[in-house]
């Protein structure tokens, strides 16, 4: 039967999952559990200092290149941290099916991302938590088993725990245990249409070009609007000294991780992606055996 | 005449007053401002790196005992910091007041924070800016030039600048120059009243008994309520277990600061005021010299 891992604090200041995992953990204890969870807390150095990483993002360290390189004494804390969750979660837990826990000062509600649009276990989850999937495809490969999805939810301010946005994690987290949960015990799964969400590009915020400082805002028409369709021409950001910049693309899509705090050193505005309506099939524990 | 300072990046994370003392150092190359003003970045490193601090809490640095006391290189940054605010600000430039521009994650709108309810001017200018003031008497005397009155709002996510944040901070602070401006020509400034929320008491985050962990958060029906009256009853926090916990007070009280993110590490979840609407008198520039 497939073994979940939950994940929380891969962000030191992202504090939905910080809890939400402190709350698991403590609960642990009673061992009667459908589902055969691992609970982790990611980073708990970041955690106890309430940052987003200490040394270098570690969510920037589960390349292959980064999980098999040499590390030593003085290499970044999270390269180091990335190795030792590679090894509990890989190789000696053998987890099938990761959950990340991220939140996001950008309005994107709850959705997974993920990194392939054949993802079929991922995307089985989506249509049963209701929610719709975000695909980042991104340059380098990640290590498969230990980043099959990462669940995103905001908006909330990094640093901060609201409990509407703890109770939506918490409820999802419980949907998404239900889900394996049956389907370890070989319920089919019929398969639907999910809505997807692919990457195209990053925008970044307008800057002076002289001091690279960022000039403008992100519009107020456009702020809070993640997974609004955002059309050539349409409001995009609002200069500090008042003049409005439009999006100028030719192809109308969709805004997510609109004004999120900590793309503001990543250079990261916004991203936009295609929407689709995905057919998945169905699924029983069995035929992917 | 009146001089006015205007600093933003007291806390680097908080950004709104960051772009916007950013945007009125480039504008001052012009010359033709009506009022004096000297406009700072009040702790450029931490803005630099956009943390509320580097060493220590440059807002809690303007006790009348932190400006005297001596220091050398080995001092933390922000208390030589605060130092040569109070140089540049009150010795040097004789500033007669001061808007220190803050933001938060709570649900403020905009407010001045200030310390005496006989602060005939900031309540005058709250007056003129349609606003309440919160007064917070604080238990050391801070130096009265550097400390008039900050200005503060929400909610807005630490690290973040959201369009509509900024401009209300920009509103605000034109609203207090033109306030000065006229005060400086002889305007009479007529008498009327002002709500003044005054300071009682901070609520903590409930926590964990053995690991002092923070247990709840503020409840939803709660959350962004600042300055809505709270009962004796009315539910204060969600447990992260499902409980919830409800205000124990005998006194109906104003709550505000409610989840404020940097708040988290000084054991506030959140402030409790009592309202009064304080009667200020008439005004004219001769009459206070």
């Amino acid at each position: 039967s497939s073994h979940l891992a939950v994940c929380g604090g891969t962000h030191g200041n992202e504090l939905a999952g910080i809890y939400l995992v402190r709350e698991m953990l403590k609960k642990r204890a009673d061992g009667t559990e459908p589902v055969s969870v691992v609970t982790v807390m990611s980073n708990p150095r970041a955690a106890q200092l309430c940052v987003r990483y200490v040394e270098t993002d570690l969510n920037r360290c589960f390349t292959r290149a980064a999980l098999s390189a040499p590390v030593s004494e003085t290499s970044p804390y999270e390269m180091i941290r990335s190795q030792e969750l590679n090894a509990l979660l890989g190789a000696q837990r053998s987890v099938d099916l990761l959950c990340d826990l991220h939140n996001t000062t950008a309005n994107t509600g709850l959705c997974l991302i993920t990194y392939s649009d054949r993802d079929w276990i991922c995307l089985h989850i989506c249509k049963h938590l209701k929610i719709h999937a975000c695909i980042i495809y991104t340059p380098t490969h990640h290590s498969k088993t230990l980043f099959l999805s990462a669940m995103e939810i905001g908006p909330q301010p990094h640093g901060v725990v609201r409990s509407v946005i703890f109770s939506a994690m918490q409820e999802g987290v419980q949907l998404m245990m239900d889900w394996i949960c049956q389907f370890n015990s070989g319920t089919l799964f019929e398969g639907g249409w999910v809505d997807v969400y692919t990457m195209v590009k990053n925008i970044d915020y307008p800057r002076d070009s002289e001091t690279h400082m960022i000039s403008a805002a992100v519009h107020p028409d456009l702020q809070d609007r993640d997974f609004c369709l955002l059309h050539p021409g349409d409001p995009m950001f609002l200069c500090f000294s008042g003049e409005t910049l439009r999006y100028r693309g030719k192809e109308a899509l969709y805004p997510f991780f609109i004004n999120e705090g900590a793309y503001y050193e990543k250079g990261v505005a916004l991203s936009l992606a295609r929407k689709r309506r995905v057919q998945i099939p169905s699924v029983r524990s069995e035929t992917l055996r």
